[in-house]
């Protein structure tokens, strides 16, 4: 099989592990064909995924049921079955799922409210790529209200609630994904989707890049009427660069992974309560007092030291970047080689994107009943795999909560087995969830009704005023009153009294 | 006299009161030759100047010398009188002072021994026109030792410390400066710098823009060997960006204003620092159960809002950016309008960078004992002026502080008489100074060692490296230890071991 | 049924429930003669209590086991039974629990080294009445290795882990106690601790009174040879101040819920992390920009006040005493009635000790999806009864969780029914129940090793001595190092250089 | 001369200076019959005595006048000349100081009018000997309209503003007291006060026990006649209890210096701010990312880690006391010993109330350009007389601030010379002083009007009440809204409606 995007990783920042994987991937993708599992780097919707594996999932008895859905014949209510869902009669459920989900997206409701004359995206035909979540629901069904049709599959084979695919698949939406989809299902259900008679995509919402790939692979002359990608992983990001800088990507991208607010709401805000929620969660442990290290002072570094210094932990950083470095500093913590602290920390937290923070030395200096846990990125940060060696005991106290245990009857407690703990253990806000579907649905308004020539085949950021536009939907949750310049004073400052305000370097 | 830009401020950000000042000053320039007193702007080291006006200029008594420093015969001990001070017998206490300041600059006395070996600015022929301060002096001695010849004159009429001019005569650099110039005085000074037979300079290192105007209006010629300007102040890169909209930029320019150790030291960390100060020395007041609403919600307002709420006082917000409105909601702070509060606040603290954001009618609401103060930008952000009226009486309690009394007997309380708060009632720690002293010396090094091509006719930011740079020289300060990447651990996010870090759209 | 303490409740502070509950018991004591479920008041113990309800105690399936275990036939490993526990074969499991939590018992394992040559408990019978969890299976193992005999009963039907009961019994203690007895078994229980044949007590260590009060209506001469009572619960406190008062109490009696350590971590300390815990649990909620109000600023207010201000919430407070009132605004909060924000925040927590705190009238104006809580005391505060009235809807969301729907639709999350949150849907860390259990067991090595008339019949706090010699003992668990006073220092001061090192009116 | 308790010294708590400073007196007391300068313990009022030291007592420019105004001849504008002080003339920029002070001392201005009708304090001869200060002007003359005469001397030779004694003079207050007294004169202006033809005091209110020692030595039959003694200094508490141990003390006595309101706002409130603020009149440093260590975790030094922590300084705790160390613990700091941290902090600051906390030893151990100082207690936590050796140079660098030089070069830099730096380096608010005023006022009310037999020959806090009363009339100042009881509740609580809310032992 050919290399989809033909370039070499050089520069990569901070997402090079898809380079690797997709490398390995070259040889293996006949055998293994899909990318499944690697995924879920999204912070906030992959949490949503995890969530609904746990329990979510479990709304309706259907252990009884182990009929393929790709064997059954089922029709929705109005007599359609354009579908493949789990069980169409779990519609009920999932629809009350999806209702209360809408309370807590008002601005997703608040754009079908205004679009209502106007359709910005009559004509448009999205092709979609997600979790299956109730939130990602409200967002299917307000592109759907904003005029676009749509038809979706699972970026997932795991996080698929299958009661809010029944309920999607109920209304008319040409679903096709249930939970414990295998490898081949997956991919069934993304070609399901784009090969479709009569009815050729126009836009694509990917998370994580498997539909971009499986088009270009399968599919290169659809690209001539897409009008653009809305991208929303860190993955699916890097690899839409290296296409560009291939000079393969021939649409406009835009990269919504990277927006403030996402940024800032996935990251720091979202974090700063995570790391308390998922460390109580599994552990019970008493934060008063701990000591911990926190690996990277980047927005997810800082906002676990905000929490947990609030919480009346000693926390200690560790950063490769002087200016990150600096930061700490000057927010008050120790600037520490792990080494250096290794031996006398109560907690060690990974945040930083990097492989093997954690080593087995590390972790052999530790002290007894140390927690290990990573917060950072997929499952690299810690060196699992080295704890895997005879001389160590494993137990499994709690789900997601190991006990390593040496020979000397030292345990470290391990953490969700290096995964992402906030992914494993604890739960992500809906409000969180909307900052990123509301950016979503406005960067695909933005690349459906864009002017020709405004975007070329490059992948950009949503513009300011539209990051903008998705923070002032979401004040109303805070009574939060903005202040509107006078004309003197836009006039002096400059600006637009709608902004945008300020310059693309700002570091908010 | 003609305009020396050309251009036509279009989309100004955050500095336009520059270009109002500048449409004043094109009919009353000949009048008013000099922009002496309204800039000011750079925040760390303005800070310096209003200090040692109020008090270090008062290191040793020359009251009794009433002769101009330009009618004066002086030479210093080796016999040069290439210089122009006030008293070139102060060289002694100055000399000193630059001694204290060398300690706490670490990152400059760093580079200096680098640099003994190699002279990155051998052959560099620097005019200077900033703060004449004790950092201003080691900056200056730094350069000379990395190699340049320098010139240097005064930013500011009042900001000089004499008896650091007199040092730096005394040991050798051209020195045109002291405290109380006129306007006339002021461009002399310049002018001398410039205007030197047998020597040109081929770089400038300006604050505010001031000698780079000069050279455009009277030595356009002078840029054909000028290799960069370096400038440091909002309103000098305004001026700057202006000029190269209007394509008559003729050398590359360093904007080290927004470099990001600047901007987070110089508004985040330091305004998180000096609020607390200002309000403390001019009206001892007790911060604890505070009503405070902070207009704006930029670094310098998140640094006032933090150190507020970390000494107990109840904090309100106004914004117009819905994505630092967003922000300030995360932050645990309520988003109002200024008209909701102004009735019940103890406290009014402008960091807007826009102008009458606290009018008349705002102050006439505000109840008895209110304090305003202004911590964000020049003097525009509380409509001063319209306190100036019959039925108001102003009252001057302290320095610095003035009552002005309605007439039913409620008082009002402002501080600076409207103008930045932290350049009249605070100071700026000399920590602060090496940081910005340092940007500028290794801008210095990379325009003029930029190989031919790297930069064009434009205005730049600070390489990330370079920033990573600086932060790193300052690191040892806090006994900070910074982790190194592993061979391996570069390789899989495909980064340089010594970096740049971060991807240049990272915002901290 | 007589009156068991003759008194009139008149200036009760802080658990007046017990009187009015008292009074409600006179009446119905005949038919309902068990006060069990009411208690629950220890914050701690009751915490591990509820926690074992809800997941611990389903440790080992005995679901099949219906028979009762007072009818069961029963014997350890060495012959005895002298207890009666529900299935003794499950001592293994219960085993490993004890161990587990002796690893983070640390003072209380530290005692049993130091008291391995004298033995301050020998000769000492104890009966005890407390929660039985693993963390009392320590204290218990650590009042044996001192010396004493205990004999023990449950103070709770719900709370007893079986597990740890039966590895209790087969390690020889004569325990009496399973999860789910009825209330006649309870009293069972606790007589077959008292009433045996050649075993007297002359201790008693009891939880929430009960025992006490059996003793005292069953067999009223034991007290002649009974040294002292330790009383951890508020209500068990409570009657014995009632008893003084009345002179009816005829042994000394230690008041340990009093003491600094317990008072400070079971409450402030304990609350700061329990607030979060709990509402992240039940509802998933996001802190940052959420607009709070708590009801009442003491210990546990304030914990949950700082709690929650770290977090990015905005928190108004309310408070009926002036001086925590004025704390309250000098710590950064609003002082309101909740009147005045009631339909603005987004949360109500309540923390006062007090009944009707939030009326239905409140509960009417909340806005939707207002959150309510109860950290305070019992299940008093909120008048949850108001709330079961037809026009309004219950819906069991989640365990714990309920949405009440008023008839426009509106909803309010109750959470535990009213009743504690962190009792209901947090846990406890190991590290607090330490605390509590080492001052239970120098409580009983005090007053059992106490000369003759060091003791009157009257309520003590814990000697300020030994509350010093609790905090010692966990210190070394943050790897704190305390300072010692020199022989001059000790002098000047003129303080013992073991303590105690304040004045008993010292507020800490 | 006789000693005037009789007591020996035994179990002293935090105050045991006086004790020492007692015994040496007993030798020198003829030679230097006054403890002047050894008092200045009350933390606020001291504090305003040395604010007006260094400034406000220039307020008008008497240095031209060298009589002594024992001298003089003064009358005042009504024909009196019953007071001493330097200059009547001086009364009306008195007066507006007063009236200044007045509008923040909203409590007092509140008790006038409340007692328009009634006067609480009518036919009471109150002696008083305090800082003579605009705040005790407010005081004093509240006192007056409450019904009561009064004669007032200054508790310190250097803390009279005279110009506010002149305006008390002016308004008949028989004051005397003028800046610069002689020992001699200190005792001859309150022997003024309290030997007068035909006016017996019936009250005295101190501040340091010289006034009630003058009394007990000179006057003793006086007592007869006296109502009670209100002393809110540490030192002048403590001689108090001394007196009454021996059974010497024969009225009753009001120790106002335990009040919690005094003590929160005196100490951890206040010094939450002046730490701060201290540090940065001194010595402009920056906080952020500096390493502290606090010697002490009482009120004192839990505000002083509270203020550095949240401006970003990493701080260290060292305590003697194992319960204040776990609550240092619970908040986050490293518990560590001075010996372990010297090496590398940036600051020591001692709150202890010890002596040599700071040896020579430490001192020597500290690296360049530490910062020193004390915010605990007198003079004696550094020991600063071992820095007077010959190797060391001292080099005052600005007022307050001298930098210790050893011969290697390095600079310790010592605040106030070792004396409380809040009392020498930063302000205190009125709002502070205004507690402390009305507390004195409200306990002089109470001792004057108790029954017969509430009060015996001994020392008393302030009834709770009152101290409640005392934060209750501080709430409009935060425009605070207390909640009031229901009946119910009040009935379920066993409280009175109008307090006291807590049990005596409460701790806050």
């Amino acid at each position: 099989m050919e290399k989809w995007d033909g370039s070499e990783g050089t520069s990569a920042f901070h997402v090079p592990e898809w380079m690797i994987q997709f490398a390995d991937q070259k040889q293996e993708f006949n055998k293994r064909p899909t990318k499944i599992g690697r995924r879920s780097l999204s912070r906030s919707i992959s949490q949503s995924s995890t969530d609904s594996y746990s329990s979510a999932a479990s709304y309706t008895d259907s252990s009884d049921d182990e009929t393929s859905p790709r064997d059954k014949q089922q029709k929705n209510s109005k007599g359609s079955s354009d579908f493949c869902v789990k069980n169409i009669k779990q519609a009920e459920f999932g629809r009350r799922e999806i209702e209360i989900a809408e309370q807590e997206m008002p601005a997703l409701m608040a754009l079908r409210k205004r679009a209502q004359g106007e359709k910005p995206l009559a004509g448009a035909k999205i092709v979609g790529c997600t979790h299956i979540t109730a939130q990602t629901a409200v967002l299917m069904e307000t592109l759907g209200a904003l005029g676009a049709q749509c038809r979706w599959a699972a970026c997932n084979i795991y996080s698929t609630l299958n009661e809010v695919a029944a309920a999607l698949a109920e209304s008319g939406f040409p679903v096709f994904a249930w939970k414990g989809e295998s490898e081949d299902d997956f991919w069934w259900c993304i070609d399901r989707c784009v090969n479709v008679e009569g009815w050729q995509p126009n836009m694509i919402l990917d998370d994580g890049g498997d539909l971009t790939h499986w088009i270009y692979k399968k599919y290169p002359n659809m690209f001539k009427k897409i009008k653009g990608i809305v991208e929303e992983s860190v993955t699916g990001v890097h690899r839409l660069y290296q296409l560009s800088k291939a000079g393969k990507l021939c649409v406009p991208a835009m990269n919504v992974n990277d927006s403030v607010t996402k940024q800032k709401f996935d990251n720091l805000y979202c974090c700063r309560e995570s790391i308390l929620d998922g460390l109580k969660r599994t552990t019970d442990m008493m934060f008063g007092g701990k000591q911990v290290v926190v690996c990277g002072y980047g927005e997810v570094g800082k906002g676990c030291c905000a929490a947990l210094k609030a919480m009346g932990s000693i926390v200690y950083v560790t950063e490769i970047d002087p200016i990150c470095a600096l930061q700490a500093c000057m927010d008050g913590f120790r600037l520490v080689k792990l080494n250096e602290v290794i031996r006398q920390v109560d907690i060690v937290i990974t945040c930083t994107g990097n492989k093997n923070v954690v080593t087995r030395e590390h972790l052999d200096r530790m002290k007894n009943s140390c927690i290990v846990c990573n917060m950072g990125h997929s499952n690299t940060e810690i060196d699992v795999a080295s704890l895997r060696t005879p001389e160590l005991t494993w137990e499994r106290v709690r789900s997601q909560v190991d006990h390593v245990i040496w020979p000397d009857g030292k345990r470290i407690v391990l953490l969700a087995e290096g995964r992402l703990l906030n992914l494993s253990c604890s739960t992500v806000p809906t409000f969180v969830l909307s900052i990123t579907a509301t950016t979503q649905a406005l960067a695909l308004i933005e690349l459906y009704n864009a002017p020709e020539g405004r975007y070329k085949q490059d992948v950009y950021l949503l513009p300011k005023k539209m990051d903008e536009y998705v923070a002032s939907l979401h004040l109303p949750t805070f009574d939060a009153h903005l202040t509107e310049l006078t004309d003197e004073q836009a006039k002096y400052l400059g600006l637009n009294k709608n902004g945008p305000f300020k310059p693309n370097y700002y570091r908010y």
